[in-house]
């Protein structure tokens, strides 16, 4: 049985402005609704059945990744980075911890930000590659190309590497070509894009590793040891920062020699920049696609339109991409749409807030939208899950004014603690300890109005927590 | 001293989404902070100073009218239309309005929704205008045209009416042109756009009328006879609903013999349509121009940004228009912004409120802003203006948590009155009699959070009024 490893990492720095960095691509809902991390989980356990999968992410994203994936089954195991370092490092270090847990562990490493819409042609694929990594290959996952994309790398395929497996040798790996190359590349036929997911077993990788990036593998091995295991989680020390930034492609794959390619057709997309996300929403016969069902099209063609909340009107477009979220606004040439890293960077250049967070934010216990703000005000809509609670808390400089609009709250405030429901509201003073919990079994839905001189997110002293964020 | 005639009718639907039917065209800031209305009146006050404009316009627009112009000063009048019926009766019975007041007027008609920029040489037209209008000429401003625009009527200009005044007679009036018919119309040197400016005796225009609309003159008398004055304003009787609905151009000037063009040339726009708005914000050296210094522009000609709470990335695009509001986007190729009015007549077909109403709704005594709903509740910022007061009121089926924010507010509950400040709350329960005034001399601020089984504006009972509401 394989083991997976998700590697969710990806910051989709070009699915801005949908992605920030509090909300990075692997939690964006793309494709039906379900966040890209559980469609990858889904898929690992539709590959190996009630195997536990390793997610590596940052210990940043752990509460979160919890809360997007099931309560209930088979539950992931995270291996947690304080920082990223590329896939070499991440890899590293999930091979150790797939070592100690099976010695004879084979690996199915997944990017947590693609999307596959063919799950049983990729399993079909993954048996394929798993035959192969058990007898040493390093194997990697190869896409059919479709198109002359410019924005995958490309590997091209020797001869094959048994007579029954549709495997290949690696003849070279391709840089991201320019459309003439990869025009060429396309009519050639044996040019496939690299995928990014790989399947060898532990042992063989650390041995690649050892061989090719001996320092590298010399520090993970130092990092792992001073590892801490506790619950589902596994915290990688400070010390991680220190390991090169290296994709494991580089480190390891175009190097050595042990290496076999399983061309496939999954339905495989990275989901890289808007243009490829707009390829997986249905077109209508203008070839435009759009999740407004009110959006008013006027003589446009090709052009998606991404909105919650605002009623869109095109003129007169033609491949043009629109994506609206609450604070920002992204209209963009289609086949610009790699470009949209730059705003990122001119964004993160300025300290402007909306490359990091979007005006609503998750919380382990829900989340709070900023509805609207001024001098000494700002205005909160929060909403707590079922069974959940926030902090024992008290804030320096703002008192709050509660109102439950939906839904029961349990609030204690000083000593008290007492139940709310809707239209019923009460007061916190500066400097009193409070805490807001939903004991029922629907949300809870409260307004708040913070007055106050200062009312930045920072001013608040957490006195007991059951996040561990106290 | 000519008597100002603003027609303030309007609605500018090309302008939507900024322009919407409770927010029509007048009533648009463009140009410098100022709406259109306030702009056209301050042109009507530097050509006929101290002279009380007629304003005619919707009895819906007379207090947000009057609340646009300034409180002290030269104060305008009024003649309130139930319904807009087009140029050719607003006119009417504007002229029998003036001629009551002064037998000998003279009126200068100005639309209360174009932009003129040089107004000095606004005035100088008026002066000529006036000379001729004085001696019997229906005087026509023809505006010396810049550019092939297909978007005008055209004036075809004879002989000129006098030696020493640069008038000319009308050869033709000419319907919008295509593209090729109109860079005719700019070689030729004798053509002028149709500023739908015009000035003439009122006892001519009547008389005109008279002689090619009897039957609509005729109903226009008997209208007259049925208005009412009181205060600041003539109301026109329903009945002024069955005039012909005609331009003053198709009723007389382009059948009457006795007219006059004037052309002239400061800096004169309809703003009809985004293109037009556009061209009046200054542009950078890519010819993009924005109200939003933190636009972020890469790789991005001649398109233009108006948004007022969002941030805007685009990249890669070429004569676009982007038009943010906080419920509806546009996004048009600068050269289709014609068909604007086509979103708005959809939107109307499928009765959709982004056509009428904005999410900030303008009321007498200031505004109030939804900020959020769901289920059973809804949330406001309102603001009221310094002196002013709401109805007293009450509500059938939604009680009313409020917040003060900002400011003081006289509250009245039931038969008692308090004053409020920022941070205190009240409760205002289904049924209750309440009332909320501002008596202090900043804006009041206060946060309304509705709980109810109905949340809509028409549960309203008002007891009394200070704006004639109840």
């Amino acid at each position: 049985m394989l083991t997976p490893i998700i590697l969710s990492g990806g910051a989709g720095t070009r699915l801005w402005p949908v992605s920030r960095e509090a909300h990075p691509k692997p939690f964006m809902r793309i494709g039906g609704g379900k966040c890209l991390l559980l469609q990858t989980f889904e898929r690992a356990q539709a590959v190996a059945p009630q195997r536990s999968p390793l997610i590596v992410t940052n210990r940043e994203y752990h509460l979160r990744s919890r809360d997007e994936l099931p309560a209930k089954g088979t539950l992931p195991h995270y291996l947690l980075e304080p920082a990223g370092r590329n896939t070499a490092p991440a890899i590293a270090l999930a091979a150790l911890w797939a070592q100690q847990e099976d010695p004879d562990a084979c690996l199915l490493v997944m990017p947590a930000d693609h999307l596959i819409t063919n799950v049983a042609a990729f399993r079909d694929a993954a048996v394929q590659a798993e035959a192969l990594a058990r007898d040493g290959f390093l194997v990697l996952f190869g896409i059919r190309p479709t198109a002359p994309e410019t924005g995958y790398g490309y590997v091209e395929m020797g001869d094959p590497v048994r007579q029954q497996a549709q495997a290949h040798a690696v003849k070279a790996f391709h840089e991201k070509p320019d459309a003439a190359t990869a025009a060429g590349y396309l009519a050639q036929g044996n040019f496939v894009w690299n995928s990014g997911i790989f399947c060898f077993r532990a042992d063989v990788i650390l041995q690649a590793l050892e061989t090719w990036q001996p320092p590298l593998m010399q520090a993970a091995r130092s990092v792992w040891e001073a590892a801490g295991t506790s619950g589902d989680k596994t915290e990688l020390p400070e010390a991680f920062e220190q390991l090169d930034n290296i994709s494991i492609d580089y480190a390891v794959m175009e190097k050595a020699q042990n290496i076999a390619v399983v061309p496939g057709d999954f339905g495989w997309s990275d989901m890289g920049a808007w243009s490829a996300v707009a390829d997986t929403v249905p077109a209508d016969a203008d070839g435009n696609n759009t999740n407004r069902p009110d959006a008013i099209l006027i003589d446009t063609r090709h052009t998606y339109i991404d909105s919650k909340d605002r009623l869109v009107a095109a003129i007169g477009l033609d491949n043009i991409l629109i994506v609206d979220t609450p604070d920002a606004l992204l209209v963009a040439d289609r086949a610009k749409s790699q470009e949209v890293k730059q705003v990122v960077s001119q964004l993160k250049a300025r300290n402007h807030e909306a490359h990091k967070i979007h005006r609503t934010a998750v919380r382990p216990w829900g989340t709070y939208t900023v509805l609207g703000e001024g001098q000494g005000f700002k205005i909160k809509r929060v909403v707590v899950k079922p069974g959940h609670s926030l902090s024992l808390q008290m804030h320096h400089h703002r008192s709050e004014h509660w109102v439950v609009v939906f839904g029961t709250a349990s609030i204690t405030v000083g000593e008290t603690t007492r139940l709310m429901t809707q239209n019923q509201s009460t007061y916190i003073a500066i400097g009193e300890r409070h805490r807001l919990a939903n004991p029922g079994i629907t949300d809870l839905v409260l307004i708040e109005v913070q007055c106050g001189s200062y009312l930045g997110e920072d001013d608040i002293v957490r006195f007991s927590d059951v996040y561990g964020r106290a």
